[in-house]
């Protein structure tokens, strides 16, 4: 077991409480799993309180051993419920916050609502835009664990190679890519923050398919097993000739790598391979752009206008209709993190050791999709690729 | 594609619609995933609003197309976010609601407040205790599924016979066990309700690794991969003598299915094998007491008593200390719905065909845990099992 260091934790809260400082916050009251993890090194039902100075106190009803055991913060506490939570602040000198922040993004009402009982005249402020803000920017430690989930999506990679065949569905290559990735030690459970927002460990999809719309904010859909899931592998089968799109995360110690590759059986149509080369090319100018300093949305408009110039406006991330505003985003515990690299967000700059994963892609109807996507650090200069995988279209 | 019949989701909107009717209600606005397939076959970012009386309105952000294709509903129409809303009430002759409801224990705080913005003098109560009582009960169309999800685990549970081997760790058993339920056609992401609720396809745990309490609502917890995900399988190697537990879902159309069986390798201590069949008779004590009428939190009681009495009070449901105040779960497209065959719930009755996954299980610390589970539904006299597979302790 990996135990996140004492250290680090201590980090990543300081860095928080000088954002609630800034906001006049009394404090902060962290319920969801992967903020919980961020902060403690664990993930126990219960209530983290992060006074805005001082020592955090872990409020847990379950499973108390496992945060003690996990956990490298020093107070942890066992409640029953919210209601003791009043006095177990009051037991660490801790005052009641008259001002506080709370993840008001993914806290459902009831629960807000149950939390706030036991804090009458308290002020609850939605501090989930300064918890993004923390964790975009990765420390060492992260980014080795980064790095490690980067070498896993290569040996999924790899396994591709050896299980694309013509004839299978997309669905029996999904599920041996899925099983290597869980020999390689994949966690499974792979966390998005959005409401409604899930992800499986990757997607695999071959021609046509792959360029299906479907609900989720992702530049490919794919029709999915069944409408209850209606998008990633289905029930098609692969056919030489078609694009086929390996798109899987890696993980380690909770953090998400994000990489996208190429196969086909034979060959493509030219007009296909061409496009490939222009996503490689947007990609490029990605990693010529992009350093401290730049604005997300900029980076997003000047690598649009390439594909436009491409003659990609009508189909760059998503099919004609259906295509997605951004083209990168954040990553690390979960696969919607800061940065955007999206329309917009003309006020926020890149800083120094952000991760993202980039992934321009193109949609043509009943033909299928091509793309590439790797997952970035931002360096002094400019950007550094942490998944490392051969970036031609796998011919097999 | 299976498509959801028009006719199935007239007499889900129906039952509903009784029950905002009692409530005095207008109407309600549906934004969840499970509970916007459950009222219109298909899962598309928006927003359902369903009149106290009349034809549903779903208004589609993304993907329109699929919504179309997907949904047996008539009244489908883009919107561009929920601004768009009052105006398509309007549009559809629907007057702005006055008393809403809304999934509160689900939908977050800002979501629900940005949705809200634009029904201004509109009072949003929670209607998911409503939903979930129209959901508990199913049709013979949701029989239907549920059968064949109950067909696909049996599928995962002969394959666990051929691959459970003294050496391999419990992730690598896993794997291949979340692979051959891929093949069958799992549809990858498991649906759970709760705030941080995650499950994954099944969990599969040998000897004391089993019995390791998590955070996780559930009786056995598992070390897991990491501690971002500290449940379910990890790096435990497989033992000749420990109980080893196989704990899989198997889905359909949406459906799931849950089933517990034993294996072992060359046998297990006689107190292990005679807890088993212990937990058998838990499991025949609640078939001959669970009918309509019933109350949930009784046949609860009942059973527990037969646990005490077993000599099992201590370790039933979960590690000392660390157990859980449940046997059964409602089962359907989530997996924790109603009934719960839970501590309290002393004025719910069972409903005929409600259908509950039952789970006795015991845990000997340092040893491992034993227990058994299938999903059942409810008949005019008793209860019937959907999951079939052989209840022997399998030795290998």
């Amino acid at each position: 077991m990996n135990k996140t260091p004492g250290a680090e934790l201590e980090r990543r809260i300081t860095c928080f409480q000088s954002l609630l400082q800034a906001q006049a916050l009394d404090g902060a009251f962290i319920l969801q799993n992967a903020d919980l993890f961020y902060f403690t090194g664990t993930i126990q039902q219960g209530v983290l309180y992060l006074p805005a100075a001082g020592a955090p106190l872990y409020m847990v009803r379950k499973e108390f051993g496992r945060a003690r055991e996990e956990s490298a913060l020093e107070n942890i506490v066992p409640i029953r419920g919210f209601r003791d939570l009043p006095r177990c602040l009051a037991d660490f000198g801790l005052s009641p916050p008259e001002q506080a922040g709370m993840e008001l993004d993914v806290v459902p009402v009831v629960l807000y609502q149950r939390l706030c009982a036991n804090f009458p005249g308290c002020a609850m402020t939605d501090v989930s835009p300064l918890i993004r803000e923390v964790r975009a920017v990765k420390s060492a430690y992260e980014i080795r664990a980064l790095r490690a989930a980067a070498e896993m999506v290569e040996g999924i990679f790899q396994k591709a190679k050896t299980v694309i065949r013509s004839g299978r569905t997309d669905l029996e290559v999904a599920a041996e890519l899925e099983c290597e990735a869980r020999r390689l030690g994949h966690q499974g459970i792979t966390r998005m923050r959005g409401f409604n927002s899930e992800i499986f460990m990757g997607q695999f999809s071959s021609g046509a398919d792959a360029g299906i719309p479907s609900s989720a904010d992702t530049p490919l859909g794919g029709r999915g097993v069944n409408p209850y899931v209606g998008r990633g592998s289905g029930w098609k089968r692969i056919a030489a000739g078609e694009p086929i799109v390996f798109d899987f995360t890696g993980t380690a110690d909770g953090y998400l790598s994000d990489m996208t590759r190429m196969f086909c059986i034979g060959g493509i149509d030219e007009d296909l391979r061409r496009a490939y080369d222009d996503m490689v090319a947007v990609q490029q100018l990605m990693k010529e752009t992009a350093r401290p300093g730049r604005k997300w949305g900029e980076i997003y408009e000047i690598c649009c206008r390439l594909a436009a110039g491409q003659g990609h406006g009508g189909r760059f991330m998503g099919a004609p209709g259906a295509q997605v505003s951004f083209i990168g985003h954040g990553i690390g515990l979960e696969i919607d993190e800061y940065p955007f690299i999206a329309r917009g967000f003309m006020d926020q700059e890149l800083k120094k050791n952000m991760v993202f994963a980039f992934e321009p892609k193109v949609v043509f109807p009943g033909r299928g999709a091509v793309g590439i996507e790797n997952t970035f650090r931002v360096t002094d200069g400019g950007v550094e690729a942490l998944t490392f995988s051969d970036e031609s279209l796998v011919v097999i």
